[in-house]
């Protein structure tokens, strides 16, 4: 199946940046893209969060040495094979792709990012890789037709390209924030999450900090993010900041930014769940803390029968008051209400009256159901993506080898 | 749909026991059997394992205040409504079922246990209830076609009853268990399950001891158990031993004996999930303790993309592998390797070569797949069972109301 291919808006484009998404021959496909390369003119300052699978995959092991890092200047990803489970042999190809892209960038190795998304436990096709690098540092260019290309080479199941972008001001000068993710399926994350990366031109000295901003920022975004409960080897994010705008954004209105462009990335990735017919958003307030919303948003996303639920247009509130009960976090059922929309359906610990036909027909009708749980009086809450669980889901599943 | 009824077999009723199953009116099927009464003709000793959900139905709130005891006269079984999520008002009609049942038998209303399992969030229909608890008691008897109709009148969505039986010796005396479960979906026992009810008519004299020999064997059996790893709300087992064989049997039997009941009864849950065509049986060694290794199984139990691996018979280790990545349960890629069924797959963390297409036949035809992982030289492991995820659920849980 070709994905929508959504082209990249041309303001949003940070500069210094070059890079393209070209088809270089590890997926079967003749038409599809599976090598991108991202390059930054000058050095910048970068950090990733990465999964906490304790099976990872290669690329993986190679970028958690690399980042923070205040010099990094490309990144290289391939989709449709995941260098996981590969053993030291994968560990091999994936450092003889950053030292190619080194060379052919006149760089030193440890500047590059290696990332791979795809079947796992399969060899990367090296000769295939190798060659496509040289190609694609031929076909480096800063167009917005060149990040539509790399954000369409990065997909595996995905139906769609996913770019989110932002642009910030600050002393008369402006910047940019461009981000692109891919992810469908084997989505769970748990401290990182699927492969998303977030180019700025904005001027940030410091990658420790970087780091911080990114966890912080990852953790609300996402971190609440959840297909189908399979935390993947290969989750990755990663940040550059190469500062060609000149522009220094202030620390605050910088990581509200990467905030929302990487919300927007999260419920993209959601809505696109195999499968999936909604666009599930989990409120959860009252809380104790924000862990504790996150485990009940958790619970309630990851069950089968919350999903089969609403993929059924059933307003079925018993599967989602007992899920939030098993997971782990605190709360008592008296304090407890729940609106599925705008419809009370549960009201501190007993069944609300409503119509469940309408809210039936309600939910069927839209793309997305909203989740609305509040267990208390506490002071936290958390928003969580997810979607239902379909036919589509398990035919395609039970076919596609990951 | 009507379920396939095993007749029990008479050779291993429990003395000192008379039971019914009958058809009350709770479900909507004229020929749907829907409330069990389970009676002791003397005192019998009980003990009661229950769901760790934090939100639990009315009978559950009932029965953990009565066990262990060591007076237990009835048990008293409702299917079709879970009585759950039904605020004060259900915790008064569980309370007012056993008075009921209590005034009928001549007991005292704490020697009467109730458990109840269906739809959530409904309240029960009391009246019905109490006109059934009133036939109940007059059909009451002792014959395989009374356990045979009581073990048929505690199913919802279950596609077969399930019971399993065993008899003992000891000091020329001879002793019986027989056990009966439900459960198809919303299986995700953790430190009890479903329902499970288990009848002996062995001497047993300290209820605390039997609570304790309880708890290690549901921990070994049903604990180990997940049809879609959402924890229930009515997850009750219960063990009454009455001691009408006037057989004492040592306690290291009878323990073993209660374990290889509760056995079959969890891989005759697992193998009766909603939609399920293969029975996945996961075999975890070289942990460092049970829970290390419990806790991989379930990962990779739970996974929905392992579970339509097998529903597609596709020999996809990455997936198992990965999930075994974040159990959370620590190991080493490097000494781990896995088995489908005989063949090896995963050799001390990387793939090993095997005949992909023939093991995917042996998997279509088989009802059984066998997932062996060995993760280092650990003393522990762990046997799970679970099933397949397959278009069947979906439908099925899209459709009906839990």
């Amino acid at each position: 199946m070709t994905p929508r291919i959504v082209p990249v808006d041309p303001s949003f484009l940070p500069t210094g940046f070059r890079c393209c998404g070209i088809r270089c021959g590890i997926k079967i496909s003749a038409t599809a893209r599976d090598l991108a390369l991202f390059v930054s003119d000058q050095n910048a300052c970068a950090a990733g969060t990465f999964t906490t699978n304790r099976v990872v995959a290669a690329p993986v092991v190679l970028c958690r040495e690399r980042v923070p890092a205040p010099d990094i200047r490309a990144v290289l990803v391939n989709s449709g094979n995941a260098n996981a489970c590969t053993g030291p042999a994968g560990l091999e190809d994936a450092a003889t792709m950053a030292h190619r892209t080194a060379v052919r960038l006149g760089c030193r190795p440890e500047q590059v990012l290696v990332c791979s998304t795809g079947v796992i436990g399969v060899r990367l096709p090296l000769d295939t890789v190798l060659r496509g690098i040289e190609q694609a540092t031929k076909e480096l260019g800063s167009t917005a037709e060149h990040w539509t290309n790399a954000a369409h080479a990065i997909l595996t199941t995905d139906t769609t390209t996913k770019v989110a972008a932002r642009s910030l001001e600050a002393g008369g000068k402006s910047c940019r924030i461009l981000a692109i993710a891919k992810g469908a399926g084997m989505i769970a994350p748990r401290m990182a999450t699927m492969l998303a990366f977030l180019f700025t031109d904005a001027v940030v000295d410091n990658p420790v900090w970087l780091a911080e901003v990114l966890r912080r920022t990852v953790d609300r975004t996402f971190n609440c993010l959840s297909v189908d409960g399979h935390t993947s080897t290969n989750d990755s994010v990663l940040l550059l900041a190469n500062g060609a705008s000149r522009c220094r954004p202030d620390a605050e209105t910088l990581e509200q930014k990467l905030g929302e462009v990487c919300e927007e990335l999260a419920r993209a990735i959601a809505a696109d769940g195999e499968g999936a017919r909604h666009l599930v958003v989990i409120r959860v307030e009252g809380a104790a803390s924000f862990e504790d919303a996150r485990a009940i948003a958790r619970a309630i996303a990851d069950s089968p029968l919350v999903k089969t639920a609403v993929y059924g247009a059933d307003p079925n509130w018993g599967r989602i008051i007992s899920a939030a009960g098993y997971s782990g976090a605190p709360f008592d059922e008296r304090t407890t209400s729940l609106w599925i929309n705008d419809t009370l359906v549960y009201r501190n610990g007993q069944p609300a009256a409503f119509d469940r036909s309408e809210l039936s027909k309600q939910m069927k009708a839209a793309r997305e159901v909203v989740l609305r749980l509040t267990v208390g009086t506490g002071p936290a809450g958390c928003l969580f993506w997810s979607c239902d669980l379909t036919e589509e889901y398990v035919r395609f599943n039970a076919s596609y080898t990951t």
